[in-house]
């Protein structure tokens, strides 16, 4: 028997329209590449968005079709982010830090018929169009004024196009398992990978986002929203914003510490997302500077972080400085992305600060809406004992069921697990500790051994200047650990003291089988460590050198 | 197009799961009749709830076959709210407190095969099951030792089911649109009729709950449900607490200021839910032992009131006594119930303390999932501008389509609006005012006049007990407002010192065409004025006196 209530489809233009009626007024900020201040509401960006369903219509990206955007957080990009998905077109946030080959690449596979683009990307654009044959048009974000010179063809103006159309009345109603967004994946191997939203997954995702012991946003926030627009639906913020709403401050393409201080002062930002880095660079900035700004001006309380760990001392700096709350949350493109967020239990009501820090440099809990486990080499599930270490696996409605075009194949287990990749933790209290990525954990005799906790100590060893931990063959074990070291300039030092350092810090069955100092460890462009190379270099090394 | 992300059914198990496998330790307290105190946790409930799926099917209630329960809020009860709904069959919270008579209606309406009893029940049960044939069982709340003595055929003991049942491994995966639990309003006219909710709207309901400006629910919260269990599924405490891992602390029968008081105290509870006639009582209690307690014990921060409007005396003694915001929401049965919360925004951050009470005292701003709108005479849609008095109509996933069995017709207007039968205006933030009942409000004109609110003016004359607004038929007006008083004993009021009094007060338009002064006003058994009577004597009533 079916239950009597209605049933409407969960569509990202009910979250527009509930954010214009009931916070129309509420403001969004935008600062551009000048450092000049734009102010929008709420009302005006829906009904500007609702104008995009009918020029949408008029370039003929029909229902289902993909546009593609190239540009900073500002207004026009959140518009295309109501406007498009609302439409029932798929909006394909494209990252324009990746190399011109692999932007050429995923607008290609996506097969994008339009790009909208800030004009500071003129450069990438004339790089771009020779290559991307099925581009029928390119939509400058800006006004007729500030047009850019650039040679392509069926160069259009947004805010002409804007200014000639008019708003549909209603938003389209289709089913909610429609596609809604794209995102591709940088992807360590291979092409990148796209991952098709629906409608139905972004706003279960934003209900999750909007709850307490999630990201916690509320109709009182105001929220800097640092993390990209182009970064896996900047982690769901302007869908969960809009469902509550919650002031918006979009940065544009000036993330350096000073104007981040700024915004967060002139707007009253009471929290802000962003990747660990931009913090590290911020709280460098901010500390000289303690003196003379007046931090209690601020009224930031909440600093969300993702995308990687963030350092203990980071957490402390923010708590101690500002009294913020350093929420640290994890997730990936293909989880749309929270999975688990760093929100404290009851047993942290006044419990030590160091206990605090213990649980908030942890990558979180699972969010209702999502499961995840933990399992062994053969798939068995592992206790959540905060000991066993297995390869962390999601389940839920915003995690994804199979890349775009069927890339990659199969991507779930039997039982519809997707696997991370990541090697992880998980405590009694359901506190997620990722520990190592899969590729790169050393699998010896049935146990894993993590290569980044070994390598996160060795380089404490005041002659050691990087270190690499790789598994090498072994005709017992399989895999046994092998520590490159390269040492620092004007060090010298032996294999045994490299030993000696590690033998009180880590169990016995963790200690590399062998050291080798190196002259230089090889990196990727983005700067991490190659350890394909290294794996394929010293994949015999230990039969050799026993 | 369609999206590429997992659909997995929005299921009621699923928070179950969530709950005993992220929160499994996290208490439920249940006191009972004899103020003993009984501790589980979500993992022992929800181990216990899956043993119900194989009960229910030893018992031959089929899928989508619907039980009823008469019973308290305590562990058992909140075990078949996980229990049964999990296995597809559909839970009946039947209100105990009706006449034995509408029960009696309720059930065999309902075709409920089953009746789960708390043992306090047993003479309502005896009074009951004569005229319930379809009933097949009875299911007391209790083990053995305690099975009271009743003399009904097919008496069984929960406990005992329970000991000898497996719990299913894996909860049965259906429709998300099934139906889970099933609510009867009492209707002030003709037969009570059944709200039917699926697992969808429930569980969209609870995501609508735990956001930051709902009812805002945490892992940290310690929640007092003082709202029983058969009410509307308790505000939808029992999921949305389960969605987070909140404690839950179910008082039973006793609900006392002094029990209450404990409960807050011992429990160390955050937050509790409850009528305002219950928090009007404990306030009363509270008063002359606010120093002798010590208040700064209770961790309490929170109060939900709703069913009634709080009055303003009651948000300021729990602001100014116990540093207590009191979170004044507002629905009803057919809308699961949550359409309006009164969270505070942006602007009230600072603002005059009555500025906040005004906003406290109002129904709330509809959450996310719910849209609203106030519509005259006509239908048309009237502005959000404070001013405008019209009906208030709501849509959304959580609103009913119809009741069960298609009692009462259709109920939704040709847009998909339910009609409240509450009259309300919205100001500029969306915080929505009731102003009076529909079938209540005078209809002079074309523009309406509130019953209620001449009725709370004239109230505060020194000279008048009661008082009733009713429209009287008026040929040119269609409708005109009549005033009843009541004297207070002893006084002696004349009709002009009634009028003099209301004409500085309310616009002239509104002002009472007569005033008769009665020795006494009827009312329903439940207290209310019973404005049906006094509109059938006093229909004529201008007509003859003119």
């Amino acid at each position: 028997m079916l239950g009597l209530m209605q049933n409407r489809p969960l569509l990202i233009s009910t979250i527009v329209d509930y954010a214009a009626s009931c916070h129309g007024e509420r403001n969004i900020v935008s600062r551009d590449a000048d450092g000049l201040i734009h102010r929008t509401t709420y009302a005006v960006v829906a009904e500007r968005a609702r104008r995009l369903v009918s020029i949408l219509r008029t370039l003929n990206v029909n229902f289902g079709q993909p546009v593609a955007t190239l540009a900073w957080n500002n207004f026009r990009h959140l518009e295309l982010y109501y406007g498009v998905t609302g439409a029932g077109r798929i909006l394909h946030t494209v990252n324009p830090r990746l190399f011109a080959e692999q932007i050429q690449y995923i607008i290609n596979h996506a097969e994008d018929g339009y790009v909208f683009f800030d004009p500071a990307f003129v450069p990438l654009v004339e790089q771009l169009v020779p290559f991307l044959p099925q581009v029928r048009g390119w939509i400058a974000l800006c006004d007729a004024t500030d047009m850019p010179a650039v040679k392509v063809e069926n160069l259009l103006c947004y805010e002409d196009l804007l200014a000639a159309a008019e708003a549909d009345r209603d938003w389209p109603v289709f089913d909610e398992n429609t596609a809604a967004t794209l995102c591709y994946t940088s992807g360590t191997t291979g092409n990148p990978k796209g991952v098709l939203y629906s409608h139905r997954s972004t706003m279960l995702h934003a209900f999750g986002a909007c709850a307490t012991d999630s990201l916690a946003f509320s109709a009182c926030d105001s929220i800097l929203v640092i993390v990209p627009l182009f970064h896996a639906n900047a982690w769901s913020i302007p869908f969960a914003a809009a469902m509550c709403g919650a002031k918006l401050v979009l940065p544009g393409p000036r993330l350096d510490p000073e104007s981040i201080y700024r915004l967060l002062e002139q707007e009253g930002c009471t929290t802000a997302g962003g990747i660990p880095t931009i913090w590290l660079n911020f709280l460098a900035w901010l500390e000289p500077r303690r003196s003379s700004l007046d931090l209690s001006r601020l009224k930031l309380k909440r600093v969300l972080a993702g995308g990687t760990a963030p350092p203990r001392a980071m957490i402390e700096k923010f708590r101690d400085w500002m009294g913020v709350f350093l929420l640290h949350a994890w997730g990936m493109t293909e989880t749309s992305p929270i999975v688990t967020v760093g929100a404290p239990l009851a047993k942290h009501d006044g419990a030590a600060p160091a206990e605090i820090l213990d649980m908030q440099v942890r990558q979180g809990r699972q969010v209702y809406g999502i499961e995840l486990r933990i399992v062994d080499a053969e798939g068995q599930a592992l206790p959540h004992d905060g000991q066993s270490v297995g390869e962390l696996k999601v389940r839920g409605n915003w995690v994804i069921s199979g890349y775009f075009k069927a890339e990659g194949g199969r991507v779930l287990d039997d039982d519809g697990w997707f696997a991370t990749g990541d090697v992880a933790t998980i405590d009694p209290d359901g506190y997620v500790q990722l520990t190592d990525r899969l590729k790169d954990v050393i699998k010896s005799g049935g146990e894993w051994i993590s290569s980044i906790e070994i390598e996160n100590l060795i380089v404490s060893h005041p002659d050691v200047f990087e270190a690499a931990v790789i598994a090498v063959h072994h005709p017992v074990w399989q895999e046994r650990p092998l520590l490159l070291v390269q040492p620092r300039p004007g060090s010298n030092p032996t294999k045994q003291s490299i030993l000696d350092f590690l033998s009180t810090r880590i169990v016995k069955w963790w200690m590399p089988d062998d050291v080798v100092i190196v002259e230089s460890l090889p990196h990727t462009a983005t700067g991490k460590l190659l350890k394909t190379e290294l794996r394929a270099r010293y994949h015999g090394h230990l039969a050799v050198s026993d």
